[in-house]
C-alpha cells in the first residue's frame, strides 16, 4: 500500500504571526514571505484580513500584500472570516488566490465545541449549523459536482473536553445526509484542531471509520495544532492510514509557531514545524518539491525576528547528511552548543577550537578519505 | 491487536546533563533527581561514572550519589563504560542497581558506524566485534538462558550516512548465529540511535523484519535521539508495529535535552521529551504510573537551571484537561504568551488583565456552569 498524495500549506505568516508580537515590522514580514516563496513550498497563507482591533498582528496586511514579490507557481491565499474581509482580500487577487480558480467544493462545517466557536468567531455552533441549508441550496443552484464535510475543534476542547469518534460521526452523518438529499457527492472531509487535542491513535481510528463509512471520500484535510507535541505524530499516523488513492492536506508553520489567543494555550499551541514535516515527508519518499535548506534559512530568519529559538528540530541539527560532501568531518572536535551545531550550514568555523580528545586522528575504512590523512 | 508492554527509562540526569553546562551545581542536580524520584517514573539513570576529563558534567557524580534521596521502588542505574567505572558505580549499590538482580541476558552489540564508535568510545567496530566470542563463552559458562543482539548508530551516521535493513540484518544474523551455536535463545534486540537518524517508517520496517525473521524476539529496546524531531514519531510507529506479546523499552529525557559531543549535533541532538512521551502513552491507554503534573514541575525546574526553554510541549500547554475542574474558564481573556499559557498549573492570575473582546460573557449549553453567570 502506498502513501497518499500530500499537499502542504505553510501557515507561518498567518497562524504563526497572529500570535506573535504585533510590532514585528512590515519589512521583516515581507522579507520572510519572499524567502518562503523561494523554498519550493507550493501553498503559502500570507495573513488574514480581519479586524486590527483584536488581531493587531494583521493590521498591516495591506502593506505586506503591496510589497511582497509573488513567485509564479506559488499559490497564495489569505484568511477572511466575513464579507468585509473577503472584499479586502479580493483587491489583491491576483496574486492572491481567492478561490475563483479552485474546484468548487462547498463544505458544511461546524465547531464541535460551542464555547470555542463563540470565543473564536463570536458565533454559536447552532448558528454555524443554521448556515448549512443555505450552503447546500447555493451549491445546488450553482451545479456543484462535489461537496465536503468538516469539523473544527474535532478531537476535543480545552473548555469542554474530549470528543469521540461517535461525536464526530454524528455531525458528519448530518452533514452527509444533507448533501445526499441534494444529490451532490461528498468527496472530502476536513478536521481542524485549534486546541491541540489530536492524538495519533485517535486520528487513525477516525480516518479508518470515515473511509469505511464513506469510501468515496478521498480528500482529507488535517489542520493540527501541537500544544501536546502530537501534530507530526498524528500526521504520520494519517500517512500510514490513508493510501495512494487518497489525498492528505496538511498545514504547518516554519518553526512550529502558531496559535490563537482564544484557545487558552497562546504561543504554546504551535503547529507542526514545516522543517520537520517536510524533512519527514521527503525521507518517506513523498516528494514535496521543497528545498529544506532554504526552509531552514527561513526558520533562522524568523528566530531572529522573534528573538527566541522556535520548537522545530531540523533547523537546529540539520537534515540527515546524504552525500559524502554533506557527511560530517570524522575529525571534527566536540560539538556542544546549538551555535556549534549550526556547522551543517555554516561550516567548521563555528566549532573551531572545540575539545579534540583523540590521541590520534580518527581513521576508518568506512571513510576512505580519512586513511589518507598525513601523520 | 493490543499495544506492547512499555517500559520507560528517564535519561535526563545522564544523557541530558552530559551535554549541558558543567557548572550546574550539585545541589541543583540532587534537587532535580529527587523531584524525578517523586514522579512515578520507574527507572531513572542518575549519571555516568566516566572520566571527568572529557565529561566534566559528570565530575561530581559521587556527590550526587551521596546526597540524593533514593525512593523505594524506583530503579536507579548509571552508565559505566569500563571496569574502573563499574567499580566506582558498585560503591553505590544499593541504591544503584548495577545488574545483580536483573535477568542475566548477555548481549552482543556493535556500532554500525566505525567512525562514531571510534569518536564515542575510542574503539573500532572491529574491536567491538572481537569481544563477542568472549561474551558468548562467558554466557555459556554462567548458564545464560537467554541472550540479546543489538546495534548502535543503527539507522545511520552523520559521518558515513544511512544504514539499510539489510545492513542491520547482516550484523544481527552474525550475532544471532553465535548465540545459536551456543544454544542460547535470543529473546531481545536493542537499537541505539545516537545521531538521530531514526525515521518512523524505517523503524517500522526494521521491526517488522526482525519479528518475521526471529519470532522469539519479544523484547525491543529503542534508544532514539531527536535531532530531526523523529524520536517520538518513531516510538509511535514502534507501538503500532509491536503487539501485546512484546515489550518495548523506550528512553527519553525531561525537556527532550540530551546528546553527546561526539555525534556532531551537540545539544541539538536531544531525545524524546519525557513529558510528551508519557502523555502520549497515557492517552493511548498505556499505563505508566507517572504523574504528568510532577514531570512538568521537573521540566520547569530544569529550565530554570539551564536558563532556557527546552523543546518539549506538554510542559508549556499542559496535558489535555480531562475533568470539569481542569477545563479552562470559558470566559478566560486572551492567552498569548508562554508565561500566560502556564495558567494550567499556576491558575488564572497569570493571564489576568488580558484582552476580553466579547461584548457579553460566553455562555454555552455545553458548559452549564456558564448559564448561571449573572449579567
Amino acid at each position: 500500500m502506498g502513501y497518499p498524495t500530500v499537499t502542504y500549506k505553510e501557515e507561518g505568516m498567518r497562524e504563526g504571526m497572529q500570535i506573535e508580537d504585533a510590532s514585528i515590522p512590515v519589512e521583516d514580514k515581507v522579507r520572510l514571505l519572499d524567502a518562503l516563496s523561494e523554498t519550493g513550498l507550493k501553498h503559502i497563507v500570507v495573513g488574514s484580513f480581519v479586524s486590527p482591533r483584536y488581531t493587531p498582528q494583521m493590521a498591516e496586511i495591506d502593506d505586506v500584500m503591496a510589497r511582497f514579490t509573488p513567485k509564479p507557481g506559488v499559490r497564495y491565499t489569505a484568511l477572511a472570516l466575513n464579507e468585509r474581509g473577503r472584499e479586502r482580500a479580493q483587491q489583491y487577487s491576483p496574486p492572491l488566490d481567492t478561490g475563483e480558480n479552485s474546484t468548487y467544493r462547498p463544505t458544511l462545517r461546524c465547531h464541535m465545541c460551542d464555547v470555542f466557536a463563540r470565543r473564536n468567531t463570536n458565533r454559536s455552533q447552532a448558528q454555524e449549523m443554521a448556515d448549512w441549508e443555505q450552503i447546500v441550496s447555493t451549491a445546488k443552484a450553482l451545479g456543484a459536482t462535489e461537496a465536503g464535510i468538516g469539523t473544527n475543534a474535532s478531537w476535543g476542547s480545552n473548555f469542554v473536553g474530549k470528543f469521540s469518534n461517535a461525536d464526530r460521526m454524528d455531525i458528519f452523518e448530518r452533514q452527509h445526509a444533507m448533501w445526499d438529499e441534494a444529490e451532490i457527492p461528498v468527496t472530502a472531509v476536513s478536521l481542524g484542531d485549534p486546541m491541540s487535542w489530536c492524538m495519533p491513535h485517535e486520528v487513525k481510528s477516525q480516518l479508518v471509520e470515515i473511509k469505511s463509512r464513506w469510501p468515496d471520500i478521498r480528500d482529507f484535510t488535517l489542520h493540527l495544532h501541537n500544544g501536546r507535541g502530537m501534530a507530526l505524530v498524528s500526521a504520520y499516523a494519517a500517512l500510514e492510514t490513508l493510501d495512494e488513492t487518497d489525498t492528505l492536506n496538511l498545514d504547518g508553520t516554519i518553526g512550529g509557531i502558531g496559535g490563537c489567543p482564544y484557545c487558552g494555550n497562546g504561543r504554546a499551541t504551535g503547529q507542526m514545524p514545516t522543517e520537520d514535516a517536510i524533512n519527514m515527508l521527503e525521507e518517506m519518499g513523498i516528494d514535496t518539491g521543497v528545498d529544506i535548506d532554504k526552509v531552514i534559512d527561513c526558520v533562522w530568519m524568523l528566530e531572529d525576528m522573534l528573538g527566541r529559538a522556535t520548537l522545530g528540530h531540523v533547523s537546529k541539527a540539520g537534515p540527515r547528511p546524504k552525500t559524502i560532501e554533506e557527511w560530517y568531518d570524522p575529525n571534527a572536535p566536540f560539538v556542544e552548543t546549538f551555535e556549534e551545531a549550526r556547522h551543517f550550514k555554516l561550516g567548521p568555523s563555528v566549532y573551531e577550537g572545540g575539545i579534540y580528545p583523540w590521541r590520534e586522528p580518527i581513521r576508518s575504512e568506512q571513510r576512505p578519505d580519512t586513511l589518507e590523512v598525513a601523520d
